[in-house]
Formats: structure tokens, sequence, C-alpha cells
């Protein structure tokens, strides 16, 4: 016990970070090829560390580390590792330890793990599971990609909605094949239709004879099986829920989503969005050099074509700055600035959309409140700029064009970083996907346009 | 139960949005005054919703709704506002409202609801609520801001480790005074120290003979009571806790966390960090135009500085580009390749870090592979760059200057990309807040600098 809250603190000086402490023994047992070192090191160390460090270390250490472990192999770990390192273990195992590990997951586990996973590596697993277990996760696989029927969990309680509180307990101590995780006893109706749900808590805390419909949460709602795992994951973070029934297209009770699944989605959801906004699809450390190139390019290559459009627009300027060689110089700023405001104004919007605090109800109002937001910052750094325009190259002329594009081009990034995102939602384009590219292509031609085409009337 | 159920069934299709459906009436039932009507209209709708539309609505017909609703606003609505709102719509709110609004809360949700408030509105809470909450409620306060000490709740269920499953049963059963929401026993030694817990569900499924310390959960982990609420919600992402034992420095039971509320903050820290990353500090849709530009001047002050760094990196450049005009026209496509190429990196290092992905044993392998990633997509535009440079411009030179200035440039995007935020991680600086002003002066300045500088090399 002592000892359990001595590992306890450890971990907390680092704030559950992967230390020295624990790594250390675990490479020297590797260099050693000591396995009984190597299983003694990692067990007290959580499945989810053991795949972080399985990610952190290089391919070579990764996989004699795989072998090495042997059969301790869990399949927890396999569950926790990321899709790019979970392939190259899951090839590394060996047939009867994968299979072993693979039996001790529940079936919602088996479908999270094997989803992703190529045709044949799916087969291996898929055998190496019992009869029923299998056909509960093909069932699952049979739900589409990223829907509840893929979240949910088979295993639940449910009663009768007459029972009462006696009736209950007296059932589920009678019964040896509860589930081991379970928070909520679900009522239906004689056609298998949820109609509330009870916690294990106020079931412990209601006398016997209390009929189970007095003490229903307040919070129930449900799921449908199709129903997109970014909404259950909201629906969990709006309304508080610990649980919910999912139903089929007839309303019937077929499983049950936990609030640990749904934010384990949360999570996800979170991190594509910012993903998405920084123009990397997907992509995380450990890929290879030749994913990520693959996962970054095509970003690059449409933020090039859009660079190209605004370079046509300079180009049609080409005379006015050959005639006012400081134009090339401080026009990036009125770009910069402009790319900036409307990466602002759209971060809030795509969130807003996200948390479906945008809606038709206030699009408008916001829109104006940005366009002022626009305009106030613009008039701002157009004093600004104005200044330093007139000090650096003595031409109040040069401060008066570049202060007029700056309040221009700070509007309509205002603008553009609302109405890009709202538009491309609309269009059931995913905002965060695509927004980036676009706000930045008008403000940047915006910016050089009013720049340089202000600058060719009042200076030449 | 079936009209229950045709109202999920709308919520469902538009994903739990606002819709038409719910606000309208709302709206007629206040332009009509008709607080009957109002009350009607919001009675199926989850506060949480109730919370949302008064966040959408604009700020006269948020107060007539305050009003209007009288004695049936709930304090639930209060915790589920933003902050900006909360303090506008407390203040509207009749005292005698207030004070039986958040008489119903639980002492964690006042003190989510009272900790940003101004002192004033503080006492107004603190004065309705019952001495013993109000006890409560100051010493919660008493933790650090952001702590686990704010977040967890003291209601809780704790049992000797060495009972068993009949004893804790007819003990919970012979008590009345159980939490509403609880989902664990937590087992303590004779001095109060947590040693584990056990779930409800476990307690029901086992035989009343069962030892409590043989059913025991693995994940079983302690959180101190001033540790940063975001390691709180890490440590349940990352080891899938339901809820967690708070302790003091003397490792005794002084709460209870649960999973809802780690979900919260793991959903606040992840908006915070995409609002860093874009440059807003803080903001939603709500604040006044005021605040927004407030929060968002100093980012785009920043901005302007680390342009005005560029463009005098241009103008070391005058003659060259006078002689020169088209490099003007290319010169910002460089600067925005590496501008691109490095907010993907950072962003995948920032994620990296903030999930403790990113540590000691791995940076150098991570650098060695953004800078490889770095030179091949370089190589990649710089074939692009060089034959578009040749066609438009006629010059073979030029293509190649634009070529070598866009190899340098992705590859520092990519170092600089990974050096920045693990620096400022080291010097305690959120990476999310301060690596995209640094990465993009550098990709700016090494941008222009390569392109000009070969350009005045090789061309003049």
């Amino acid at each position: 016990m002592a000892e359990d809250l001595n590992t306890e603190e450890i971990h907390e000086e680092d704030s559950y970070a992967l230390d020295r402490e624990t790594v250390e023994p675990v490479l020297v047992a590797l260099r050693d090829g000591d396995s009984e070192a190597l299983i003694e090191a990692l067990e007290p160390v959580h499945p989810a560390d053991i795949a972080d460090l399985l990610e952190q270390v290089d391919e070579d250490t990764r996989l004699r580390l795989v072998q090495l472990y042997g059969k301790e192999f869990d399949g927890d770990i396999l569950s926790e590792l990321n899709e790019s390192v979970r392939e190259s273990v899951i090839e590394a195992l060996h047939p009867e330890v994968l299979a072993d590990a693979v039996r001790e997951l529940d079936t919602d586990d088996v479908v999270d793990l094997i989803e992703d996973l190529d045709e044949p590596q799916q087969e291996i697993i898929l055998d190496a599971l019992a009869i029923t277990d299998r056909a509960a996760v093909e069932q699952s696989l049979s739900y589409p990609e990223e829907s509840a029927g893929r979240l949910m969990q088979r295993e639940l309680v449910a009663a009768p909605e007459h029972w009462d509180v006696g009736h209950l307990i007296d059932h589920m101590r009678a019964h040896e094949d509860l589930p081991d995780q379970f928070y909520h006893v679900i009522l239906v109706d004689p056609r298998m239709r949820p109609t509330g749900y009870v916690t294990l808590g106020k079931i412990m805390a209601s006398p016997r004879t209390t009929a189970l419909s007095e003490i229903t949460e307040d919070s129930f709602r449900t799921i449908p099986v199709t129903q997109d795992e970014g909404d259950v994951a909201y629906a969990f973070n709006q309304y508080h829920l610990i649980s919910a029934p999912v139903v089929d297209e007839d309303d019937r009770l077929v499983g049950v989503i936990t609030i640990d699944d749904a934010m384990i989605i949360l999570d996800e959801e979170h991190e594509e969005d910012i993903l998405r906004l920084a123009g990397v699809g997907e992509g995380s450390l450990n890929d290879r050099v030749s994913e990520t190139v693959r996962a970054r390019l095509p970003w690059l290559a449409v933020n090039l074509g859009t660079a190209i459009i605004a370079s046509l627009v300079i180009a049609l300027f080409e005379d006015v700055i050959a005639g006012f060689v400081a134009l090339a110089v401080l026009m990036p700023i009125v770009a910069s600035m402009g790319g900036n405001a409307g990466t602002q104004s759209l971060t809030v919007a795509v969130r807003a959309i996200a948390t479906k605090d945008l809606t038709s109800s206030n699009v408008w109002r916001v829109i104006r409140r940005e366009a002022a937001v626009g305009f106030i910052n613009g008039a701002v750094f157009a004093i600004v700029m104005g200044i330093v325009g007139i000090i650096w190259f003595g031409s109040p002329m040069l401060g008066a064009v570049i202060a007029a594009a700056m309040v221009i081009n700070l509007m309509v990034a205002g603008l553009a970083g609302v109405l890009v995102p709202v538009v491309l939602d609309k269009f059931n384009v995913d905002p965060a996907l695509a927004s980036g590219t676009f706000v930045t292509t008008v403000t940047d031609v915006v910016g050089f346009f009013a720049f340089l085409g202000l600058a060719g009337i009042v200076l030449l």
C-alpha cells in the first residue's frame, strides 16, 4: 500500500508523463535481453503508459520489447496504441500471444481495435475470437463507421418499468452474469423500448418498495444506433449524461454507450479539429516520414495555389512597385495582419459551429459584430502603420495608403472569417478543414489589391 | 412516453442544435409578454439548451426572457451559461429568484458558478446559501484556482477496506443520506487513506461474503487536492477512470472527482488550446465588441511586430527588388509556404506536448523526422516553383533561386515547428500560446532572406 502511494506520487510530480524512473529499467532490460527484468519493470506500468512508451521508442526497440515481453503482452496495450504503431506491433506479435491478448478484450474494444486494420489483420484477430464474440464484433462492424452502433457495448442491465427497487435488487443479485462495469439500470416497456434509467446509487439509497419509475434520472436521452459519434459525444457533454441507451429504428434497446467512451470520442474530435485547422489532415509524431509527407503535401499544394493567386494580384501592380519599391517592403504587413485577423475570426466561428452556438438565429448579429471588431482593430493599426509609414519612408501619402488598406483588410478579414465557415457548413463541408485556405486567400488578395491599388492611384 | 420519443427524434435530426420548433414559441411568448406560454414553451427544453438560447439571442431579448420566466428560472441554467452572459443574467434576476436558483445547486456547481464572478456578485450568491453550504463553498474556494480541490465534490461513500459485500450493502441501505449520484465506494484504511475502489455494479454482482478488497478496480488512482485540473482531465482520459478519490497532503480522503467533471475540463482545455493556437486568447461569440477588441488586439500587435521584422529584412534588399521587380511578385510565396509548413509542424508538436507524447526520450528523433519531412516537401515544391518561375518569368535563374529558397525555408519551418514549442515548454510558457508567432517570424525572415539574398547573388 505504502509502495503504491509512492509510485503514485512520482507519477504526479511530472504530471503523468513517462519519466526516467519508469523508462530506464525497461531500456536496461531490453539491452540485456532480460525478459524477466522487463516483465518486472513493466509490472507497475499502466497499459496506456506502456502503449505510450511503445510509441515513443524507435522501431527496433519497439519490436524488441514486443518480442521480449512475450506472453505478458496485454490486449489493453493494443487498444491504447495509435493506428500506425498498432499495425507494426500486431505484425510483430506471436500469433498465439495476439490471440490471447484479443480474447481478453470486451467486444466493443475489439471493434475499436480492428476497424482501422487491413483485412488480413482483421481476419487474424476475428479468427482468434470465440464464436459468439466474433458474431458480436461482426454485427457491430455492420453499423456505419463512426456511428453509435460501433461505439456501444451490448452488455447492459435492463428492467421492466413497472418493477420496484426490491424486485430489481433481488433479480440482480440472483444473476451472476452482470456486466463488470455498469452504472445504470435501463427501464424498458414491454416492447423493449427504453423509457428511463435509474442509477445504481439511487437504487441503493431507496427503500425496497419504491417504484423504479419514481427514481428515474431527468437527463434521460436515447441515442439512435446510426447517429454520428461526434453528435453522441456532444450530447454527453451538453446534457451531462453518464450513460445512454442506444435504440434501433423501432426505438428498441440494442446497446448502451457510457461516458468514458464518449470522452474518448470528444478528445478525438477536438484533436481532429485542431489538426484540420492547422492544415494537417491527420498525423502523429509516430507516423513514418513518408506518411507524414503524404499527409501534409496536399495542404501545402492548396496553399501554393492560393499564394500564386496572391502573386498574380501583385503582378498586376508591377509598374507601381517598380516606381516605388517601399511598397514591396510594406505590402506583406497588410496581408499578414489580414491573415491573422481572419484566422482569429474563423477559429472562433468554427468552434461556435462545432458547439452549435452559431445558428441561423444569431448569424447576422455575429457577422455585424465581427465586422465592427475588424473595423476597430483596423483603425487602431491604421494609425500605427500610418505613423510607421511616415517615419520610415518620410511619406504621408504612403502612410495614408497603408492605413486605409489596413482598415479595409481587417474588416474583410472579420467578415470572411465568419462567412466562409458558415457557408462551408451549409454545404456540409467541414469548416475546420477548408476555412483557413479560403480566408487567407481572401485576405491576401484583398490586402495586396487594396494596398497596391490605392498606392497606384495616390502615389503615381 | 410516445410524445417523449418524438421530441427526442426532432432533436436528433439536426443533431442537438436549437431548432426552429424550440425557439419559435419562445420568441412568440416573449413578444406577447405571455409568461405562461413562455414557461410552457421552455418546459421540455434542457437547462443546457435554455442557456444556449440565452447566449444566442440579443441582450434585450435575453433580459426580457429572464424577467418573464420569473420563478421558473433554474440554477442549472446559470451553471450552463458562459461567463460573459452569466454576469448580465445574474444582474437581471430578481434577488429572490437568484437565491432560490442557487440553493438548488450542489456545492461544487456553486463553486464553479461563482469563482469567475466579481466580488459583489459572489457575496450575493454566498448570502443566499445555507450556512453549511456556504462553509463548504468557501472551503473549496480556498484551494488554488483550476485545482482538483475546486473540482471535487465532498459527497462520497467510503468504507473500511476490510468489509465484505454484505456488510457494505446493509450499511448503505440503512443510510438515507447517500449522494444522489455515485458510482463507486472508496475503500479506506483506518487513517482515512484511500486504498482502492469498488464499482456499485460489482457489489451488486458479488456474493455477500466476498471481501471488498477482492473486487477492487485495477485502474485506481488518487488525485492530490492541489493538482492542476488539466492534469486531472488527462489522468481520467489516459487511465479511463470513472471516478477518483482526492487526497490531501497526508494522503487522506477529502473528496471525489467524477468523469463528468473531468470531461468538462477536457473540453475546456481543448477549446483553450484551439483559441490560443489561433491567437485568440479567450473569446466567444457572445462577448461584447469592446471585449473582443481588447482580447484580440494584443495578438495582432505582436503579429505587427513580427511583420515589421520581416519588412526590415525585405528593406535590406530594396536595390535587388528595384532591379528585378519579379522578386516582389514571388517573394510572398516562399514566406507563405514556410509559414504553412511551420504551422503544420508546430501544431503536431504542441498537441504531442499536451498529450505527453513528446518527451526527452523521443525529441531528437522527432526533430530529425520533421527536418526530413520539410526537406522532402521543400524539394517537391522547389521543382514546382522552379518550373513556374521559368514559365512565368522566362528566367531559369529565377526558377533556381525560388527552388533553393523553398527547400531552405521548408526545412527551417519543420525544425522551428518542433524546437520552438519544445523550448517554450521547457521555460514553462504554454506552447499553444506563443509558438505561432515565433515560428512564423522565423519562416518569414528565413524565407525573405533566403529568396532575396540568393537573388541578389545570382541575378544581379
